[in-house]
Protein backbone atom coordinates (compact mmCIF):
# COMPACT_ATOMS: atom_id res chain seq x y z
CA UNK A 1 0.00 0.00 0.00
CA UNK A 2 1.28 3.18 -0.78
CA UNK A 3 1.86 6.26 1.57
CA UNK A 4 -0.86 8.59 2.23
CA UNK A 5 -0.58 11.84 0.11
CA UNK A 6 -2.43 14.76 1.81
CA UNK A 7 -1.37 17.19 -1.17
CA UNK A 8 -4.46 18.45 -3.19
CA UNK A 9 -5.83 17.51 -6.80
CA UNK A 10 -6.07 20.25 -9.03
CA UNK A 11 -8.98 20.93 -11.13
CA UNK A 12 -9.51 23.93 -13.48
CA UNK A 13 -11.70 25.15 -16.25
CA UNK A 14 -11.94 28.60 -17.71
CA UNK A 15 -14.54 29.23 -15.54
CA UNK A 16 -17.68 28.02 -13.33
CA UNK A 17 -17.95 25.01 -15.46
CA UNK A 18 -15.40 22.93 -13.57
CA UNK A 19 -17.18 23.57 -10.37
CA UNK A 20 -19.99 20.88 -11.73
CA UNK A 21 -16.84 18.63 -11.68
CA UNK A 22 -15.00 19.83 -8.42
CA UNK A 23 -18.53 19.09 -6.90
CA UNK A 24 -18.91 15.42 -8.00
CA UNK A 25 -14.77 15.10 -7.22
CA UNK A 26 -15.33 16.53 -3.64
CA UNK A 27 -18.54 14.37 -2.72
CA UNK A 28 -16.79 10.99 -4.03
CA UNK A 29 -13.56 11.69 -2.65
CA UNK A 30 -14.89 13.40 0.94
CA UNK A 31 -11.21 12.76 2.41
CA UNK A 32 -9.06 14.69 -0.39
CA UNK A 33 -8.27 18.27 -0.60
CA UNK A 34 -8.55 20.36 -4.01
CA UNK A 35 -7.46 23.81 -5.42
CA UNK A 36 -9.65 24.56 -8.20
CA UNK A 37 -8.89 27.72 -10.76
CA UNK A 38 -11.31 29.36 -12.87
CA UNK A 39 -8.91 31.06 -15.13
CA UNK A 40 -12.07 33.95 -15.58
CA UNK A 41 -9.90 36.60 -16.87
CA UNK A 42 -9.73 34.84 -20.26
CA UNK A 43 -12.77 33.12 -19.74
CA UNK A 44 -14.73 31.14 -22.47
CA UNK A 45 -12.11 29.39 -24.09
CA UNK A 46 -14.72 27.59 -26.10
CA UNK A 47 -14.85 30.21 -28.66
CA UNK A 48 -11.12 30.34 -29.28
CA UNK A 49 -8.32 29.07 -31.59
CA UNK A 50 -6.99 25.63 -30.81
CA UNK A 51 -3.54 26.87 -30.39
CA UNK A 52 -4.67 29.74 -27.89
CA UNK A 53 -6.37 27.26 -25.86
CA UNK A 54 -3.06 24.81 -25.90
CA UNK A 55 -0.75 28.37 -24.47
CA UNK A 56 -3.90 29.27 -21.86
CA UNK A 57 -4.20 25.28 -20.54
CA UNK A 58 -0.33 24.75 -20.26
CA UNK A 59 -0.30 28.29 -18.18
CA UNK A 60 -2.78 26.60 -15.91
CA UNK A 61 -1.50 23.02 -15.08
CA UNK A 62 2.25 25.34 -14.77
CA UNK A 63 0.05 27.11 -12.18
CA UNK A 64 -1.63 24.20 -10.06
CA UNK A 65 2.34 22.59 -10.45
CA UNK A 66 3.88 25.02 -8.78
CA UNK A 67 0.62 24.81 -6.07
CA UNK A 68 2.38 21.68 -4.99
CA UNK A 69 -0.82 19.24 -6.13
CA UNK A 70 -0.45 15.74 -6.70
CA UNK A 71 -2.74 15.46 -9.71
CA UNK A 72 -4.81 17.79 -12.24
CA UNK A 73 -7.54 17.75 -13.51
CA UNK A 74 -8.56 19.49 -16.90
CA UNK A 75 -12.47 20.48 -16.03
CA UNK A 76 -12.55 22.01 -19.11
CA UNK A 77 -13.97 20.02 -22.26
CA UNK A 78 -12.74 22.64 -24.57
CA UNK A 79 -9.64 22.16 -22.89
CA UNK A 80 -9.15 18.75 -22.61
CA UNK A 81 -10.09 18.84 -26.64
CA UNK A 82 -6.49 20.03 -27.33
CA UNK A 83 -4.42 18.10 -24.10
CA UNK A 84 -5.11 14.38 -23.96
CA UNK A 85 -3.98 12.94 -20.77
CA UNK A 86 -0.86 13.11 -19.94
CA UNK A 87 2.19 13.37 -17.07
CA UNK A 88 3.56 16.71 -16.94
CA UNK A 89 6.72 16.79 -14.58
CA UNK A 90 5.11 13.01 -13.03
CA UNK A 91 2.32 14.79 -12.48
CA UNK A 92 -1.16 12.81 -13.68
CA UNK A 93 -3.08 15.12 -15.94
CA UNK A 94 -6.69 14.05 -16.42
CA UNK A 95 -9.02 15.23 -18.92
CA UNK A 96 -12.75 14.51 -19.40
CA UNK A 97 -12.88 13.21 -23.10
CA UNK A 98 -11.60 9.89 -22.23
CA UNK A 99 -14.34 9.14 -19.26
CA UNK A 100 -17.09 10.46 -20.67
CA UNK A 101 -16.38 8.64 -24.03
CA UNK A 102 -15.50 5.10 -22.33
CA UNK A 103 -18.90 5.69 -20.12
CA UNK A 104 -21.29 6.90 -22.73
CA UNK A 105 -19.87 3.58 -24.29
CA UNK A 106 -20.80 1.57 -21.52
CA UNK A 107 -24.81 3.36 -21.52
CA UNK A 108 -25.52 2.88 -24.86
CA UNK A 109 -27.41 -0.46 -26.14
CA UNK A 110 -27.44 1.32 -30.02
CA UNK A 111 -23.90 2.79 -30.04
CA UNK A 112 -25.16 6.05 -31.44
CA UNK A 113 -24.46 9.09 -29.20
CA UNK A 114 -25.14 12.38 -29.22
CA UNK A 115 -22.48 14.85 -28.42
CA UNK A 116 -23.27 18.46 -27.27
CA UNK A 117 -20.35 21.11 -26.86
CA UNK A 118 -19.20 24.67 -27.64
CA UNK A 119 -18.32 25.45 -30.94
CA UNK A 120 -14.15 24.17 -30.22
CA UNK A 121 -15.01 21.14 -28.78
CA UNK A 122 -16.95 19.93 -31.33
CA UNK A 123 -14.85 21.41 -34.12
CA UNK A 124 -11.69 19.69 -33.03
CA UNK A 125 -13.31 16.12 -32.97
CA UNK A 126 -11.71 14.79 -30.08
CA UNK A 127 -15.07 12.95 -28.28
CA UNK A 128 -15.14 11.42 -31.86
CA UNK A 129 -12.44 10.04 -32.40
CA UNK A 130 -11.86 8.78 -28.90
CA UNK A 131 -15.19 6.99 -29.41
CA UNK A 132 -14.65 5.49 -32.30
CA UNK A 133 -11.00 4.42 -31.34
CA UNK A 134 -12.94 3.00 -28.43
CA UNK A 135 -15.28 1.14 -30.57
CA UNK A 136 -15.02 1.89 -34.40
CA UNK A 137 -18.55 0.76 -35.10
CA UNK A 138 -20.22 3.55 -33.31
CA UNK A 139 -21.56 6.87 -34.68
CA UNK A 140 -21.62 10.15 -33.18
CA UNK A 141 -23.99 12.97 -34.07
CA UNK A 142 -22.50 16.45 -32.67
CA UNK A 143 -24.11 19.60 -32.07
CA UNK A 144 -22.34 22.94 -30.80
CA UNK A 145 -24.48 24.78 -28.51
CA UNK A 146 -23.33 28.75 -28.09
CA UNK A 147 -25.61 30.01 -25.99
CA UNK A 148 -25.89 27.23 -22.99
CA UNK A 149 -22.59 28.85 -21.30
CA UNK A 150 -24.04 31.85 -20.91
CA UNK A 151 -27.41 30.57 -19.93
CA UNK A 152 -25.99 28.89 -17.72
CA UNK A 153 -23.93 31.81 -16.43
CA UNK A 154 -26.91 33.38 -15.69
CA UNK A 155 -28.90 31.02 -13.77
CA UNK A 156 -31.88 30.26 -16.21
CA UNK A 157 -31.56 26.79 -15.78
CA UNK A 158 -35.27 24.94 -15.96
CA UNK A 159 -36.62 28.29 -17.83
CA UNK A 160 -39.40 28.25 -20.34
CA UNK A 161 -36.40 30.56 -23.09
CA UNK A 162 -33.71 27.58 -21.96
CA UNK A 163 -36.17 24.66 -23.19
CA UNK A 164 -37.00 26.39 -26.13
CA UNK A 165 -33.29 26.90 -26.85
CA UNK A 166 -32.58 23.21 -25.76
CA UNK A 167 -35.43 22.15 -28.59
CA UNK A 168 -33.70 24.01 -30.72
CA UNK A 169 -30.35 22.52 -30.33
CA UNK A 170 -31.48 19.14 -30.07
CA UNK A 171 -33.65 18.55 -32.66
CA UNK A 172 -31.67 17.10 -35.16
CA UNK A 173 -29.71 15.20 -32.65
CA UNK A 174 -33.02 13.77 -31.41
CA UNK A 175 -33.75 12.86 -35.41
CA UNK A 176 -30.74 10.39 -35.96
CA UNK A 177 -32.38 8.11 -32.86
CA UNK A 178 -29.77 8.29 -30.23
CA UNK A 179 -30.12 6.61 -26.95
CA UNK A 180 -27.34 8.68 -25.32
CA UNK A 181 -26.28 12.16 -25.24
CA UNK A 182 -22.76 13.29 -23.70
CA UNK A 183 -23.17 16.87 -22.05
CA UNK A 184 -19.93 17.68 -23.30
CA UNK A 185 -19.01 20.89 -21.70
CA UNK A 186 -19.01 21.51 -17.70
CA UNK A 187 -21.08 24.12 -17.78
CA UNK A 188 -24.30 22.13 -19.03
CA UNK A 189 -25.40 19.85 -15.73
CA UNK A 190 -26.02 23.15 -14.18
CA UNK A 191 -29.41 22.70 -17.68
CA UNK A 192 -29.42 19.22 -16.72
CA UNK A 193 -33.62 19.59 -16.16
CA UNK A 194 -34.37 21.64 -19.09
CA UNK A 195 -32.26 18.61 -21.38
CA UNK A 196 -33.73 15.80 -19.98
CA UNK A 197 -37.01 17.30 -20.47
CA UNK A 198 -36.67 17.45 -24.16
CA UNK A 199 -34.48 13.99 -24.49
CA UNK A 200 -37.08 12.47 -22.47
CA UNK A 201 -36.32 9.32 -20.66
CA UNK A 202 -35.26 7.35 -23.35
CA UNK A 203 -31.78 9.38 -23.96
CA UNK A 204 -29.05 8.57 -21.05
CA UNK A 205 -26.95 11.72 -20.51
CA UNK A 206 -23.29 11.10 -19.64
CA UNK A 207 -22.06 13.83 -17.51
CA UNK A 208 -18.77 14.91 -17.12
CA UNK A 209 -18.12 15.50 -13.49
CA UNK A 210 -19.81 12.04 -12.54
CA UNK A 211 -17.65 10.17 -15.70
CA UNK A 212 -14.15 11.81 -14.10
CA UNK A 213 -14.74 10.77 -10.46
CA UNK A 214 -15.40 7.32 -11.58
CA UNK A 215 -11.84 7.44 -13.46
CA UNK A 216 -10.34 8.94 -10.64
CA UNK A 217 -11.70 6.25 -8.14
CA UNK A 218 -10.39 3.36 -10.51
CA UNK A 219 -6.51 5.03 -10.16
CA UNK A 220 -7.32 5.88 -6.58
CA UNK A 221 -7.65 2.29 -5.74
CA UNK A 222 -4.87 1.24 -7.71
CA UNK A 223 -2.94 4.03 -5.64
CA UNK A 224 -1.79 5.71 -8.47
CA UNK A 225 -2.36 9.11 -6.57
CA UNK A 226 -1.17 7.75 -2.99
CA UNK A 227 -3.94 6.80 -0.70
CA UNK A 228 -6.34 9.30 0.90
CA UNK A 229 -5.14 11.33 4.35
CA UNK A 230 -6.95 10.50 7.33
CA UNK A 231 -6.77 12.86 9.66
CA UNK A 232 -6.84 16.63 9.25
CA UNK A 233 -10.29 17.65 7.79
CA UNK A 234 -9.79 18.58 3.95
CA UNK A 235 -9.84 22.06 2.64
CA UNK A 236 -11.20 23.04 -1.06
CA UNK A 237 -9.70 26.23 -2.25
CA UNK A 238 -11.02 28.69 -5.44
CA UNK A 239 -9.03 30.60 -6.93
CA UNK A 240 -9.91 32.86 -10.42
CA UNK A 241 -7.70 35.27 -12.50
CA UNK A 242 -10.42 38.11 -12.19
CA UNK A 243 -12.48 39.27 -9.15
CA UNK A 244 -16.36 38.74 -10.00
CA UNK A 245 -18.83 38.79 -7.08
CA UNK A 246 -21.20 37.28 -9.25
CA UNK A 247 -18.64 34.26 -9.50
CA UNK A 248 -18.39 33.54 -6.04
CA UNK A 249 -22.58 33.43 -5.90
CA UNK A 250 -22.90 31.20 -8.71
CA UNK A 251 -20.49 28.96 -7.31
CA UNK A 252 -21.73 28.67 -4.08
CA UNK A 253 -24.96 28.42 -6.10
CA UNK A 254 -23.53 25.30 -7.97
CA UNK A 255 -21.37 23.18 -5.22
CA UNK A 256 -24.14 22.81 -3.05
CA UNK A 257 -23.50 21.05 -0.56
CA UNK A 258 -20.38 21.52 -1.19
CA UNK A 259 -18.70 24.10 0.59
CA UNK A 260 -15.51 26.00 -0.25
CA UNK A 261 -12.94 27.09 2.69
CA UNK A 262 -11.74 29.71 0.64
CA UNK A 263 -11.81 32.38 -2.23
CA UNK A 264 -8.62 34.40 -3.84
CA UNK A 265 -7.90 36.01 -6.83
CA UNK A 266 -4.65 34.55 -8.59
CA UNK A 267 -2.30 36.28 -11.25
CA UNK A 268 -0.55 33.57 -13.35
CA UNK B 1 -7.23 74.80 -43.09
CA UNK B 2 -4.97 71.62 -42.10
CA UNK B 3 -3.04 69.12 -44.06
CA UNK B 4 -4.44 66.06 -45.02
CA UNK B 5 -3.91 63.32 -42.89
CA UNK B 6 -3.77 60.17 -44.88
CA UNK B 7 -2.77 57.79 -41.13
CA UNK B 8 -5.84 55.55 -40.37
CA UNK B 9 -8.29 55.58 -37.62
CA UNK B 10 -7.66 53.25 -35.51
CA UNK B 11 -10.97 51.02 -33.83
CA UNK B 12 -10.90 48.53 -31.56
CA UNK B 13 -13.57 46.02 -29.59
CA UNK B 14 -13.20 42.74 -27.37
CA UNK B 15 -14.53 41.09 -30.62
CA UNK B 16 -16.95 41.77 -33.98
CA UNK B 17 -19.59 44.04 -32.21
CA UNK B 18 -17.43 46.96 -32.81
CA UNK B 19 -17.69 46.12 -36.39
CA UNK B 20 -21.32 48.34 -36.18
CA UNK B 21 -19.20 51.24 -35.62
CA UNK B 22 -16.54 50.50 -38.07
CA UNK B 23 -19.35 50.03 -40.45
CA UNK B 24 -21.27 53.76 -39.75
CA UNK B 25 -17.75 55.39 -39.97
CA UNK B 26 -16.81 53.76 -43.16
CA UNK B 27 -19.79 54.73 -44.69
CA UNK B 28 -19.88 58.15 -43.39
CA UNK B 29 -16.50 59.03 -43.83
CA UNK B 30 -15.81 57.36 -47.03
CA UNK B 31 -12.31 58.91 -47.58
CA UNK B 32 -10.49 57.59 -44.56
CA UNK B 33 -8.75 54.48 -43.98
CA UNK B 34 -9.31 52.31 -41.10
CA UNK B 35 -7.37 50.14 -39.14
CA UNK B 36 -9.69 47.37 -36.62
CA UNK B 37 -8.47 45.19 -33.75
CA UNK B 38 -10.99 42.89 -32.71
CA UNK B 39 -8.99 40.98 -29.25
CA UNK B 40 -10.43 37.74 -30.50
CA UNK B 41 -8.34 36.14 -28.06
CA UNK B 42 -9.25 37.64 -24.54
CA UNK B 43 -13.00 38.58 -25.56
CA UNK B 44 -15.69 39.32 -24.28
CA UNK B 45 -15.04 41.90 -21.78
CA UNK B 46 -18.24 42.48 -20.83
CA UNK B 47 -18.23 40.02 -17.30
CA UNK B 48 -14.30 41.16 -16.67
CA UNK B 49 -13.42 43.13 -13.56
CA UNK B 50 -13.00 47.11 -14.03
CA UNK B 51 -8.99 46.58 -13.95
CA UNK B 52 -8.95 43.64 -16.42
CA UNK B 53 -10.69 45.56 -18.82
CA UNK B 54 -8.60 49.06 -18.07
CA UNK B 55 -5.39 47.16 -18.52
CA UNK B 56 -6.45 44.87 -21.97
CA UNK B 57 -7.70 48.46 -23.50
CA UNK B 58 -4.52 50.10 -22.91
CA UNK B 59 -2.95 47.44 -24.15
CA UNK B 60 -4.82 47.69 -27.40
CA UNK B 61 -4.14 51.80 -27.56
CA UNK B 62 -0.68 51.09 -27.40
CA UNK B 63 -0.61 48.32 -29.82
CA UNK B 64 -3.08 50.82 -32.15
CA UNK B 65 -0.56 53.77 -31.53
CA UNK B 66 2.19 51.68 -32.76
CA UNK B 67 0.73 51.31 -36.19
CA UNK B 68 0.70 54.91 -37.30
CA UNK B 69 -3.20 55.74 -36.43
CA UNK B 70 -3.98 59.45 -36.22
CA UNK B 71 -6.99 58.65 -33.79
CA UNK B 72 -8.45 55.89 -31.80
CA UNK B 73 -12.15 55.06 -31.29
CA UNK B 74 -13.12 52.89 -28.45
CA UNK B 75 -15.73 51.09 -30.19
CA UNK B 76 -16.79 48.79 -27.31
CA UNK B 77 -19.12 49.96 -24.32
CA UNK B 78 -17.62 47.93 -21.63
CA UNK B 79 -14.14 49.65 -22.83
CA UNK B 80 -15.23 52.88 -22.81
CA UNK B 81 -17.11 52.40 -19.74
CA UNK B 82 -13.52 52.39 -17.95
CA UNK B 83 -11.63 54.79 -19.79
CA UNK B 84 -12.65 58.28 -20.15
CA UNK B 85 -12.20 60.26 -23.51
CA UNK B 86 -8.78 61.63 -23.40
CA UNK B 87 -5.26 62.13 -25.29
CA UNK B 88 -2.72 59.39 -25.23
CA UNK B 89 1.00 60.74 -26.57
CA UNK B 90 -1.11 63.44 -28.61
CA UNK B 91 -3.69 60.93 -29.86
CA UNK B 92 -7.24 61.37 -29.53
CA UNK B 93 -9.26 58.49 -28.28
CA UNK B 94 -12.65 58.67 -28.44
CA UNK B 95 -14.81 56.15 -26.74
CA UNK B 96 -18.74 55.78 -27.31
CA UNK B 97 -20.33 57.17 -23.98
CA UNK B 98 -20.26 60.69 -24.31
CA UNK B 99 -21.24 60.85 -27.69
CA UNK B 100 -24.29 58.32 -26.79
CA UNK B 101 -25.31 59.99 -23.79
CA UNK B 102 -25.75 63.36 -25.49
CA UNK B 103 -27.52 61.98 -28.81
CA UNK B 104 -29.71 60.15 -25.95
CA UNK B 105 -30.60 63.39 -24.76
CA UNK B 106 -31.04 65.08 -27.77
CA UNK B 107 -33.74 62.93 -28.68
CA UNK B 108 -35.55 62.16 -25.69
CA UNK B 109 -38.54 64.06 -24.48
CA UNK B 110 -39.37 62.91 -21.34
CA UNK B 111 -36.01 62.63 -20.02
CA UNK B 112 -36.75 59.21 -18.89
CA UNK B 113 -33.48 56.71 -20.65
CA UNK B 114 -33.10 53.30 -20.79
CA UNK B 115 -29.50 51.47 -21.06
CA UNK B 116 -29.10 48.27 -22.26
CA UNK B 117 -25.62 46.87 -21.84
CA UNK B 118 -23.16 44.35 -20.15
CA UNK B 119 -22.99 43.73 -16.83
CA UNK B 120 -19.76 45.48 -16.56
CA UNK B 121 -21.19 48.64 -18.27
CA UNK B 122 -23.97 48.48 -16.02
CA UNK B 123 -22.63 48.19 -12.88
CA UNK B 124 -19.94 51.03 -13.89
CA UNK B 125 -23.11 53.58 -14.24
CA UNK B 126 -20.80 55.80 -16.84
CA UNK B 127 -23.94 56.11 -18.80
CA UNK B 128 -26.19 57.07 -15.86
CA UNK B 129 -23.06 59.69 -14.20
CA UNK B 130 -22.48 61.34 -17.97
CA UNK B 131 -26.12 61.69 -18.75
CA UNK B 132 -27.00 63.37 -15.29
CA UNK B 133 -23.49 65.60 -15.88
CA UNK B 134 -25.39 66.76 -18.91
CA UNK B 135 -29.27 66.61 -17.67
CA UNK B 136 -29.12 66.58 -13.89
CA UNK B 137 -32.95 65.90 -14.09
CA UNK B 138 -32.66 63.02 -16.59
CA UNK B 139 -33.40 59.52 -15.44
CA UNK B 140 -31.53 56.63 -16.56
CA UNK B 141 -32.97 52.88 -16.08
CA UNK B 142 -30.84 50.16 -16.88
CA UNK B 143 -30.67 46.38 -17.64
CA UNK B 144 -27.87 44.12 -18.00
CA UNK B 145 -28.28 41.34 -21.30
CA UNK B 146 -25.69 38.92 -21.01
CA UNK B 147 -27.35 37.03 -23.62
CA UNK B 148 -27.55 39.19 -26.63
CA UNK B 149 -24.11 39.02 -27.11
CA UNK B 150 -24.10 34.98 -27.76
CA UNK B 151 -27.25 35.79 -29.52
CA UNK B 152 -25.61 38.57 -31.78
CA UNK B 153 -22.63 36.12 -32.12
CA UNK B 154 -24.39 33.11 -33.32
CA UNK B 155 -26.43 35.42 -35.84
CA UNK B 156 -29.99 34.64 -34.50
CA UNK B 157 -31.24 38.02 -35.29
CA UNK B 158 -34.78 38.75 -36.24
CA UNK B 159 -35.42 35.10 -34.16
CA UNK B 160 -38.49 33.85 -32.07
CA UNK B 161 -35.95 33.08 -29.54
CA UNK B 162 -34.23 36.39 -29.57
CA UNK B 163 -37.77 38.29 -29.38
CA UNK B 164 -38.29 36.17 -26.45
CA UNK B 165 -35.40 37.20 -24.69
CA UNK B 166 -35.50 40.65 -25.77
CA UNK B 167 -38.90 40.49 -24.17
CA UNK B 168 -38.09 39.13 -21.32
CA UNK B 169 -35.09 41.86 -20.83
CA UNK B 170 -37.18 44.95 -21.88
CA UNK B 171 -40.17 44.32 -19.84
CA UNK B 172 -38.45 45.88 -16.35
CA UNK B 173 -37.26 49.22 -18.41
CA UNK B 174 -40.74 49.50 -20.65
CA UNK B 175 -43.06 49.28 -17.32
CA UNK B 176 -40.46 53.09 -16.42
CA UNK B 177 -42.09 54.50 -19.26
CA UNK B 178 -39.17 55.28 -21.23
CA UNK B 179 -39.28 57.18 -24.34
CA UNK B 180 -35.44 56.55 -25.66
CA UNK B 181 -33.34 53.30 -25.35
CA UNK B 182 -29.37 53.48 -25.40
CA UNK B 183 -28.26 50.32 -27.13
CA UNK B 184 -24.82 50.36 -24.53
CA UNK B 185 -23.28 47.51 -26.64
CA UNK B 186 -21.89 47.78 -29.90
CA UNK B 187 -22.77 44.21 -30.78
CA UNK B 188 -26.85 45.15 -30.11
CA UNK B 189 -27.25 46.94 -33.29
CA UNK B 190 -27.54 43.62 -35.24
CA UNK B 191 -30.71 42.35 -32.53
CA UNK B 192 -32.21 45.87 -33.97
CA UNK B 193 -35.05 43.96 -35.51
CA UNK B 194 -35.94 42.10 -32.58
CA UNK B 195 -35.67 44.85 -29.97
CA UNK B 196 -37.55 47.81 -32.26
CA UNK B 197 -39.78 45.16 -32.16
CA UNK B 198 -40.78 44.95 -28.38
CA UNK B 199 -40.10 48.69 -27.76
CA UNK B 200 -42.62 49.54 -30.48
CA UNK B 201 -42.23 53.03 -32.27
CA UNK B 202 -43.16 55.44 -29.60
CA UNK B 203 -39.28 54.34 -27.92
CA UNK B 204 -36.10 55.96 -29.96
CA UNK B 205 -33.27 53.52 -30.17
CA UNK B 206 -29.73 55.20 -30.11
CA UNK B 207 -27.16 53.35 -31.90
CA UNK B 208 -23.13 53.76 -30.41
CA UNK B 209 -22.07 54.10 -33.96
CA UNK B 210 -24.23 56.40 -35.19
CA UNK B 211 -23.76 58.37 -32.55
CA UNK B 212 -20.08 58.68 -32.30
CA UNK B 213 -20.34 59.05 -36.28
CA UNK B 214 -21.83 62.66 -35.66
CA UNK B 215 -19.13 63.61 -33.01
CA UNK B 216 -15.89 62.45 -35.26
CA UNK B 217 -17.46 64.44 -38.24
CA UNK B 218 -17.84 67.38 -35.55
CA UNK B 219 -13.84 66.87 -35.19
CA UNK B 220 -13.33 66.37 -38.48
CA UNK B 221 -15.36 69.98 -39.35
CA UNK B 222 -13.38 71.35 -37.02
CA UNK B 223 -9.99 70.19 -38.36
CA UNK B 224 -9.09 68.33 -35.47
CA UNK B 225 -7.96 65.14 -37.27
CA UNK B 226 -6.41 66.72 -40.68
CA UNK B 227 -8.42 67.36 -43.55
CA UNK B 228 -9.67 63.76 -45.51
CA UNK B 229 -7.13 62.84 -48.09
CA UNK B 230 -8.46 62.95 -51.10
CA UNK B 231 -6.58 60.72 -53.78
CA UNK B 232 -5.62 57.77 -52.98
CA UNK B 233 -8.64 54.63 -52.04
CA UNK B 234 -8.55 54.30 -48.36
CA UNK B 235 -7.93 51.26 -47.28
CA UNK B 236 -9.80 49.13 -44.25
CA UNK B 237 -8.23 46.68 -42.10
CA UNK B 238 -8.70 44.19 -39.75
CA UNK B 239 -7.09 42.95 -37.40
CA UNK B 240 -7.60 39.86 -34.53
CA UNK B 241 -5.49 38.22 -31.69
CA UNK B 242 -6.62 34.99 -32.21
CA UNK B 243 -7.42 32.88 -35.86
CA UNK B 244 -11.72 32.40 -36.20
CA UNK B 245 -13.32 31.46 -39.82
CA UNK B 246 -16.17 32.36 -37.47
CA UNK B 247 -15.52 35.68 -37.15
CA UNK B 248 -14.01 36.46 -40.79
CA UNK B 249 -17.59 35.41 -41.49
CA UNK B 250 -19.21 37.32 -39.28
CA UNK B 251 -17.11 40.41 -39.80
CA UNK B 252 -18.56 40.29 -43.58
CA UNK B 253 -22.17 40.00 -42.44
CA UNK B 254 -21.61 42.90 -39.95
CA UNK B 255 -19.49 45.25 -42.41
CA UNK B 256 -22.21 44.51 -45.78
CA UNK B 257 -22.54 47.25 -47.95
CA UNK B 258 -18.83 48.27 -46.67
CA UNK B 259 -15.86 45.79 -47.47
CA UNK B 260 -12.44 44.87 -45.88
CA UNK B 261 -9.47 44.89 -47.53
CA UNK B 262 -7.81 42.43 -45.37
CA UNK B 263 -7.76 40.27 -42.30
CA UNK B 264 -4.75 38.85 -40.64
CA UNK B 265 -4.06 38.05 -37.03
CA UNK B 266 -1.66 39.74 -34.74
CA UNK B 267 -0.24 39.38 -31.70
CA UNK B 268 -0.05 42.43 -29.08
Amino acid sequence: MSKADSRPIGVFDSGIGGLTVLKELALQFPQESFLYLGDTARLPYGSKSPSTIRKYSEQNIIFLEKQNVKAIVIACNTASSQLTEHEFDGLPIYNVIEPGSQRALEVSSSKRIGLLGTRATVNSKAYTKKIMEFDPKAQVFDQACPLFVPLAEEGWDSDPVTNLIVFRYLTPLLQNHIDTLILGCTHYPILKNSISRVTGSSVELVDSGEAIARWLDRDMKENRLGASPGVEPRRIEIMTTDHSDHFTEAAMRILKPVKADGFRVVDL
